[in-house]
């Protein structure tokens, strides 16, 4: 599916992609104490939902954040693969036929599809309740205060006031209108919720100052912001073959994108304003932040 | 809906739930931390599907159990919401089309009747989601390693290897025949997990010998097996009237319980034995148990 580059970042990130399925597959592997003794069905279905897919982009922001506080990926790891478990359970239950109605999801069958609906409900549900855990058992990589710190806050983010809530506001906007301020609403809560968690999470996780904390926190919202225009001007101008995914279907659904909206050359404008903030927020921590300024350029200017 | 008793346990019980439901709604109220600025529908459906309902026994077990080892019900009451909150979203769930499909819960619709599909999946979801955040926000009430070891093990009780795979377990039942040890093993998980972690939770949260909390545990244990032979006896016996929601519905989906496949006479001579043990297990803490026996007697010989 990926088509492989030789460009240092994208081989960064695939780098961090493949340490995250190692992490992933050994917490869903049935021997750790979170998953031990659950039926197989439920596992398999849960690996399908989460295994072997995606840029991985968020545990990739985990363990570079982390780093610029001087973590080890180790112990950025059980946030990273927490984090990627509650965006795999989303995308699960987003394609149930009462939400999405999505078949394909990554270029295969969505867990419904492959499985059926209960089942894939209840691998949503599961991976979901493993992300809290493997937060909480983080022993020794994480200092305990900080642990519960991050805990708080993902169930802020990945909740009512977050991405499930963003989900919601977007269930809305298929019977109603909304404007500029709505939809950026809605997308803050529904993407960038995670995204900035995801900033922020390294931070936390090294025990960083609160005024940097704030500063990644920032940054996060910006990628955020630059990943889901991104997202919806792919979805206006590229392929299925390309996405594997449904391209247009925003559209179809009758659903406003801001590229939509606003068009695709204020989009593009937007864009490069965002990148330009990232990097000014960035700013005061120099080289060190390198990897970080290139995430931002990779996440508003990617073709897939 | 109830009818009301005047014994002292069941008015002790009445209080704990009183409490739980104020709990409750004030960590829903939207002006929390973990839930401001959700949407008003979603935080709606979050009410309807968790407010005004149940005999709330896993809280009253979180803060009895709390209470024998001297803990305040006010440090045990984030640990009891949480949970209260992941029993109810197992019930949204639950009741969804593409699981149980029920209209009716407590005697008022189901959330996906009240609301709709997509609306009581995302709602379950975010109960889900919050219930982790409020036990990791129990600042000041219960240490923080205490915490961190209530999240952990609450992931796993509630996930894969506990409720959730109890669930997938029970979906299978439907085009399988289990016998009676995997029934047990089905409804040790999806029932029994999250009413023994209850009774181990309030010897965690207040610091409890690794005896203790042993004794504590077990004693969950047996309370969940009496109390799933008790609801199946209902269901075989009761009326719908009585129950508040649809009987006989387990017969009627071909589903064996053990009530079913061994008869009534077993399970009642079973329930008594249950009581025993649970005695048994409680003998070493004496006279300050004996909320905890009532209520083991209380949940074996219910009527309702």
């Amino acid at each position: 599916m990926d088509r492989l580059s030789d460009d240092p970042f994208e081989t960064r990130l695939r780098e961090a992609a493949s340490r995250t399925e190692t992490a992933l597959a050994a917490a869903l592997s049935g021997t750790s104490f979170l998953v031990a003794g659950a039926p197989d069905v439920l596992l398999s279905a849960m690996r399908h939902g989460s295994l072997d897919g995606g840029k991985r982009l968020r545990p990739f922001l985990v363990e570079e954040s982390a780093r610029l506080f001087g973590a080890d990926p180790a112990a950025a790891a059980p946030v990273a693969i927490a984090l990627e478990c509650i965006h795999c359970y989303s995308l699960i239950h987003d394609d149930l036929p009462a939400m999405d109605d999505d078949d394909l999801r990554r270029g295969r069958p969505t867990v419904h599809k492959a499985f059926d609906e209960a089942t894939a409900i209840l691998a949503g549900d599961a991976l979901l309740t493993l992300a809290f855990g493997l937060v909480a058992e983080a022993d020794g990589a994480i200092e305990p205060g900080n642990r519960l710190a991050l805990i708080r806050l993902l169930s802020r983010e990945a909740g009512a006031a977050g991405m499930v809530g963003g989900q919601a506001l977007d269930l809305a906007a298929e019977t109603m209108v909304l404007d500029a301020a709505e939809i950026a609403r809605m997308q803050a809560m529904k993407t960038g919720a995670l995204i900035a968690f995801a900033a922020e999470a390294g931070a936390i996780l090294a025990g960083a100052a609160p005024e940097a904390r704030r500063a990644l926190r920032r940054y996060g919202e910006i990628l955020g912001l630059a990943f889901q225009l991104a997202d919806d001007l792919l979805d206006e101008t590229a392929d299925a073959a390309t996405l594997g995914k449904a391209a247009g279907k925003d559209a179809a659904r009758g659903k406003k994108t801001l590229p939509a909206l606003n068009g695709i050359a204020w989009t593009r404008n937007e864009l490069d304003r965002l990148v330009g903030e990232a990097e000014a927020v960035l700013a005061p921590f120099g080289a060190s932040a390198a990897t970080l300024r290139e995430a931002a350029r990779f996440v508003a200017f990617r073709d897939r």
